[in-house]
């Protein structure tokens, strides 16, 4: 017997189809292709799909191009091709007969393009079709063991990475902010990351008082507060953490007092973390500790959100989300101060629910001292 | 009157539209809504569409969040938001009712996510939907003069990219792959590009026997072919070339040779464009060439693409397409020898078909002495 996360995954799906009465699961190339079938690949142009049946065993259908390397990515037996001159449709049509799906609800990934959905119902006229949400959000949003360890190591990575930015000191002023992204996706790479998990922000001065600013041209200056916000992927598990610092100089004035706030508000979000309580909790964990210290209209946006394949995903920490906590969700706890025209602070970690509490996935200074 | 290109598409758009007696065409973020309504904007898991009806005009309908951009960035004067706590669907029944769309036929986007598909279908069972690939890609087969500035302003970004990396000659002996690709899109970026328009190609000594090969840890060496295929982006559209050149040394036997014939191929397509050739011809014309000089097994990709909003696009400078050229069409002219273990060439530029035959987006030196 495999004892294959990706095979258990699978089968773990299969249950929730049938109590749902569903005939089967249809993926493309998405996070929930490598998540029950360890097969990583972007959407493209050609017929690519995983059929995931309640009863059964799996089938891929993939261009012939990719036979070789599916095969070898995948626990699935059944992987069939379909060559550059042939009819896809027919491929799928019998791979959707071999798995007894002639009629009833078939459920789609959410990001399959139109193109592949239309011809879907037109190879089976019969089914209804619905989304694949439900079944696979409420099973990723766990972490198994063999995700815990990519996201432990993608979240090292990271760590080690703000550690060398951190070395740079008095030489990041006058280095623009996207020289220090460029520098930031470099030693992702040198420590064991695979690209990055989202583009790198780096925002100095002004520009760090909007969350959304990625890079550009601005000099960092000395005093200035600069908002590091990156992660790199492992096994295609992303990290993502944030540190805001003063390389060189005297920060402006009432940045320090924002800092020892937002770190305050950040630990006491952690601090509320595990199992049982609600994800809102956590967001007024935080909220709480910004509002009493004057901050509260400057904290701009929720508190976190769920990280796994995606980056963003379930569960997020936001008010009016009642959604509880469980042993093996993962989220960012992050909050932050933002005041317009004049600088930013933010702090994140990942953190993974336990038995009695959390694990952080990251652990380096959180001071705004290089 | 607007002058807007975006604006003369959307009018050519719905002419087609009523050709086909179909109602609408129901974009969300892709190339398409950037091509008709002006906004890039990437998917998301928020609804945005943009919707077009066979007469009248478009609507937006995005995120609150969207709004003030979606309103800079187009012509179209209706665009209607809806905020996180509201409906969206019920300000897309509003939209769709105002657009006269009440059933007919509504052609997708073939990129739309399935969550929308559905959505759509909901709010609409008595449409019926295909997909807007034959309107859509028929109009943006042929470019306007606004594409073919960016097309070329790209070009030249590339090019001046790419004589920045031959003038490293022999100081890029002893870097990698990597570390060269790095370079390349630093340059790329100085001189006007905005990103890569795909992950660069830097394939040394045996690694560019491979044609898919990126870059990765192998150090160029004395001697080594490297095959540079790169481009970036103006005004969202991108560039595309390749050069493979040896930065010192001598090359491996027969290499010369083979990089002769296939600039000689390379010519040779190129002199064969013309409107009302077939697109196959085009192929054919280097193939003879190749075939000739003893390389036919060892040319083992088509000749070329299409290039526009995407990077591959239609039309395929492939055997079996019979498609006609047609002025205005852009593609990628890229003939290549490949040896098993050993090296790799491949020479590419971007054309566009003009009254009387065709002018290159690329003008940098072809041969492999830096």
């Amino acid at each position: 017997m495999s004892d294959s996360p990706f095979e258990r995954r699978t089968r773990a799906a299969q249950a929730r189809l049938r109590e749902r009465d569903a005939a089967a699961l249809a993926l493309f190339p998405s996070p929930n292709t490598y998540y029950l079938g360890g097969v990583h690949e972007e959407p493209g142009e050609r017929h690519f799909f995983l059929f995931v049946p309640a009863s059964g065993d799996p089938v891929f259908v993939v261009p012939e191009l990719y036979g070789a390397q599916v095969r070898d990515a995948t626990w699935v037996d059944d992987v069939r091709t379909w060559v550059d001159d042939a009819d896809p449709l027919a491929v799928v049509d019998d791979a959707l007969a071999d798995c007894g799906v002639e009629d009833g609800t078939v459920l789609l990934d959410p990001t399959m393009h139109a193109r592949f959905t239309l011809d879907l119902r037109d190879v089976r006229p019969d089914c209804e079709f619905a989304l694949a949400d439900a079944v696979l959000s409420e099973l990723r949003v766990r972490k198994d063991d063999a995700e815990l360890d990519a996201l432990r190591r993608a979240g090292r990575a990271a760590d080690a990475a703000m550690r060398d930015v951190r070395d740079l000191g008095a030489d990041a002023v006058g280095m623009t902010e996207s020289e220090l992204a460029r520098y930031v996706e470099e030693r992702l790479v040198a420590h064991g990351g695979t690209g990055t998990s989202f583009e790198p922000i780096v925002a100095s001065g002004p520009n760090a008082a909007n969350p959304h600013h990625g890079h550009g041209e601005r000099e960092i200056g000395a005093g200035d507060p600069v908002t590091l916000d990156f992660g790199t992927h492992v096994n295609h598990y992303p990290s993502d953490q944030t540190r805001t610092v003063v390389f060189a100089g005297d920060p402006p004035e009432g940045y320090a007092e924002a800092h020892e706030a937002v770190v305050d508000a950040h630990h006491a979000a952690v601090d509320a973390v595990e199992p049982g309580v609600p994800a809102e909790d956590v967001d007024a964990a935080a909220r709480d500790v910004l509002e009493a210290a004057g901050y509260g209209e400057a904290f701009v946006h929720r508190t976190g959100h769920g990280v796994g394949l995606d980056v963003h995903e379930e569960p997020y920490i936001v008010a009016g989300n009642d959604r509880v906590l469980e042993e093996g969700m993962v989220f960012s706890v992050e909050p932050g101060v933002y005041l317009e025209g004049r600088w930013g602070v933010r702090v994140e970690d990942l953190v993974v629910v336990t038995a009695d509490g959390c694990e952080r996935l990251n652990d380096t200074p959180r001071g705004w001292r290089v």
